[in-house]
């Protein structure tokens, strides 16, 4: 499906969740009927759900409240929390800054270091919940802080950067061996971001129990706009999940999870994520609109604030609802921002499915959505 | 006509009106010798128009209004006159509700039972008027209310609900069992919405004289952004018209009406709706745009109050003239909101085509709106 | 080049203006070696222009200024001139009348009869300043005026329709035979909107030495949401030139020319016009630009007050320039307004051509306009 | 790769940047091992970036300051600084101009002739200051001022107009044999714009160094509006990198270096250039945003004041930091348009490439930049 833009290089045509929808087919089911859970690992979750390691999203408290709700909080260890021993304030600032001053500031404030210490005490307060324990680092620095983390007690390790490979080169440091890091850990990891078949194949040869599918396509982002990069996330989900079932193939028998990762802004781009092959979704934008999210309306990634080149925003992303009701409903606003898993379990039903497993395989068409006649009239009101 | 979103899924391309358009051929005729008739059955009409069963569209009087410009209302039995004995000053408190507040109190309005004996007053009142009564249930409550219906004496029976299927899977309820209700029914029935040739060709062989093709594609709808599900309504109607063609075949004969429902907006839409196959066409926005409408210039369907999902929205369509104007002009405007059947009278004339049967045939072109240099030119006014 | 738009239905792509550029290839040529003369039966033109017949266009005046710019004004006979003895002051009321109001009021305006002694004082007019004369007439005029119009003196005659078939039907009336009608006249006649193949080539066999290409596209058309019908006009101009070439060996030698009619807003449209075959274009909204066109800023045409079904509104176009600086400079905007055949003679230049004839060859690439990244920084500004 | 406009006349379908994007690959790297140099001809640059001969965005004083930050300005001879003697308040007076008498007053200005004594004296001030010297004529100007040119002493010559061909055919006067004066020139040569393979390839065989890519795409321009011209940046940079790779064959191991120029807003775009088979950049608006750029936050090219058909803008373009900081960061914000080298850097870096040449074979994906749905999380802000 490859097309010539110009004369001895060709492209593959990449397709972003708005490109594609899903389509009913002949049998219909039950919302009731429908199971939701996903298991990875000895870890089981009732939705398929992992909040995003980002500042705006996860707090030592969102993290609980997401594990209590059945899905996964995943802290990052490079934020706020490992930096400051009492963020909040400074989380009151980033909010409040004026559009001209935010990045300059937040380049200030997360320029203060990381402490060992504080990553232990945030764990402990996570795991003395008794959720499951899920925490974040970036390639870059998970050997430095590691084994801290791992005597914290972590459940799910998972590394995440806008792009880890398994085999990154530096003749400047001696580069993570990731294939050595995760044979020798005890904890199972999720790492990513890997945007293609051969990437997340490489990933998932080095004994990863999850892959991160994504590029910084999130609703913060402007990767595309800086970088010139961008991996339209409907067709990155079907690539790395076909490198799974390759990879399942050629390893005897490893289910390595799919998880999709940027770009999930409403619960119908969650319905497709799974469509395109995903086992699981992790959500930014989505849970920093929920009023507990200590962005407060606010959502930034770690790349908003980038010493020489931020890559991202602080966007505003309202406040819709609690967690519960952002997740598991009811819902009193009808634009997919709420009752998310509800949404997605009437898809499932609507389309005769009744486990996520099997929802991997529904039909989907590509339909543009600027074709949409609907528009029109919308834009009367 | 597959592509390839990514390795190992494979998706249709599908396609909406805005994505088409007729084009005119080599003859050309007069509008006056046009015929727009239509007949279901033992029923005929002057005009293929169904006003769709909404609260915003169809009131006993508009029902009755219709009938007598040749087409058929619809009676929603589930909306707000089977559930108010006097409806009219809740439907001037939905319209007056702000932005904010509208979804969560329309749930509350909505939450009212529906009453028997209003279902066989509101039927009754119909029928008095000498014109053809139709009324609509969803499957969920067809069980509940057919008999008191079918009592109160229905021309056609219309089961509509965002999708029905010929299988409905349930571990909680036993579902309704279309086939054997279709069969001991002694009115005719028209189901829907189906959106493909396989959920089609199902609903046509469970004894259905007419099926509703689409899947919640309306002016006032989300589900795209909720549910992630999408049914291009051109695609749609060209798949299911085939659908009727194999099942014309496979039963020996028996002729399914196509109705073309969701997605209508201009006298264009109804056009490209029957260019592509339909019979007739079920209206729900562009008849709530009539003087004479519930709805007073404001439009919703029932899934804008569901109580966990709402799936839409309430949305201004304004008004533009009466239902009378609407469907039989003269128009005073040039939006493709008046007129709506001198429009289709006046396209196939321009096209060289005397009946709807023959002017599903008419070629279509792939043209996408937005490469339309006339805009321009129209934003510079 | 079809595309499947579901089970059993096909279409083609069809592409407008807009939706193609033309592309410099190896040589270059100076400007002013460049013809953009054209002929047609006996008659030279310095410019392929034609003005389009429409009250905001041509009035006597225009259609002489016209002529001595090397163009050729086409006056509409069933407009303000020939049903007002002095339209001048309708003219103005229409440029005032507010947006609600204009419909209604230029249909009580069309409403009074064309008088043929009107026709004959408005040709003469022109007939005496020395120009070309060339006059419209519907086809469903044309029996009852040619006799004035012949006697009055055209030069060419001009039948258009938004569609004119060789081949109308009517039980009502006697309809024109076109082929008689133009074999029986001594004038060559100009006849359309075609925008098809075979439509085209059905207009050819009639006898008329040129065919107009368009169905309703101009600036002030609403026929794609009234009708539903829409001929993006690259696709179309490609097709009937292509009729011309099938007719010229069908017919052992008779050229009839291709002439675009609508959506032609900007010089860069008038060179791709070219570009895809045509030998001359009619332009509406470009010349109603102009501070002498009758229109003084605003556009509009005959459908935009049709009795029953109006299919077109008035725009506003402003005023860029006199009718000489819009055809031939010099420009003081950067626009595509101005210029229009200096534009053309430079494209032509630029890309290695020295006559209209042989820049009907010239490469095209298909480039949607949106996808441009410049809009991206125009927006900025 | 073509497709059918309509019966007999086939289009390539033509890329923007806008329309791919870069994606990341199996391996990773240190942007701190990557290289951005470039070298053509006896010249070595520590960036490949080449500053537009434009007068918003070069003066003596702005290529001096590039080529210290380790690129290449341009000077244009044909602009203010050799039409007059001190034209600070000139460039003041165009930044004040009122939109609507813009173009007019430019033309004017510049209307001025040019000076052979301050072509000398400015190319004298550039040398002075050690940097490598280019300037710049067009190609109608070449014959008249190059030996002042050269004996000024510039190092890279450029000749730079809308649309340089190698065979420029004219009735008028003797055209330039570009052949004929590059060989007999001691200067490399710099040649452009082409925007095919087969006008590169004739470019390429008169001798030149490099070859411009584009033709009039950049943020000022109107082109496509008023010539119907338009080359996309993607597809003619691949196709002229591909002409680059056969005339190397061909000559027998002549190297011809391939510059991008037009459309590169942001550093994305640069990325996509090099992806593209770019060897530099040359950049225009991107420069312009400079607080030490003439245009002082505006920005023009040559075009914007032609005399009788003028094909661009004067556009506010506003000022986003130093030359150092757009060239080399570090940034304070996340648009794209500081520290565009940084960007390229790490773009090269997550894709795992080192130099320039290499990165060229990046893969790309076809995306159009509308179909993103961050754009709908954005909008809501």
């Amino acid at each position: 499906m490859e097309t010539e833009i110009g004369r001895g290089k060709r492209a593959r045509r990449a397709y972003a969740f708005d490109d594609i929808a899903v389509v009913p087919s002949r049998r219909t089911r039950d919302p009731r009927d429908v199971s939701t859970t996903w298991s990875i690992d000895a870890y089981q979750f009732d939705i398929p759900v992992l909040a995003a390691p980002m500042d705006s999203v996860v707090s030592p408290a969102t993290a609980i409240a997401i594990g209590r709700l059945g899905g996964l909080g995943v802290l990052n260890l490079e934020g706020l929390w490992t930096r400051y021993a009492e963020p909040e304030s400074v989380l009151a600032e980033i909010r409040d800054l004026p559009h001209e001053r935010a990045v300059r500031r937040m380049q200030e404030i997360y320029a203060e270091p990381i402490k060992a210490e504080l990553i232990t005490e945030r764990i402990a307060e996570i795991r003395a919940a008794g959720v499951t324990v899920a925490a974040a680092l970036s390639p870059q620095r998970t050997q430095e802080f590691y084994s801290t983390v791992v005597k914290a007690g972590v459940d799910l390790f998972v590394i995440r950067g806008t792009t880890v490979s398994a085999e990154h080169v530096s003749a400047q440091d001696e580069a993570l061996n990731l294939k050595e890091f995760i044979y020798e850990l005890d904890v199972p990891v999720i790492v990513g971001g890997a945007a293609t078949y051969r990437a997340a194949t490489h990933l998932m040869r080095t004994g990863a129990a999850g892959v991160l599918v994504g590029f910084g396509g999130g609703a913060a982002s402007t990767t595309r706009a800086t970088l010139g990069i961008h991996a339209p996330m409907a067709t990155a989900v079907v690539d790395v999940a076909e490198a799974r079932r390759d990879y399942l193939d050629e390893s005897g028998g490893r289910y390595v999870h799919v998880i999709a990762d940027g770009g999930l802004g409403t619960s119908g781009d969650i319905v497709k994520a799974i469509a395109c092959g995903a086992d699981a979704v992790m959500l930014g934008a989505a849970l920093a609109r929920a009023t507990e999210a200590p962005g407060a309306g606010w959502h930034w990634g770690g790349e908003a604030h980038h010493a020489e080149l931020p890559r991202g925003e602080r966007v505003r992303v309202g406040q819709v609802g609690t967690l519960e009701a952002i997740l598991n409903g009811p819902a009193h606003a009808s634009d997919g921002t709420v009752n998310l898993i509800g949404a997605l379990r009437r898809s499932m039903a609507t389309t005769g499915y009744s486990d996520i497993k099997e929802f991997q395989k529904v039909e989907v068409v590509v339909a543009p959505y600027s074709g949409d006649s609907t528009a029109v009239i919308r834009s009367a009101e």
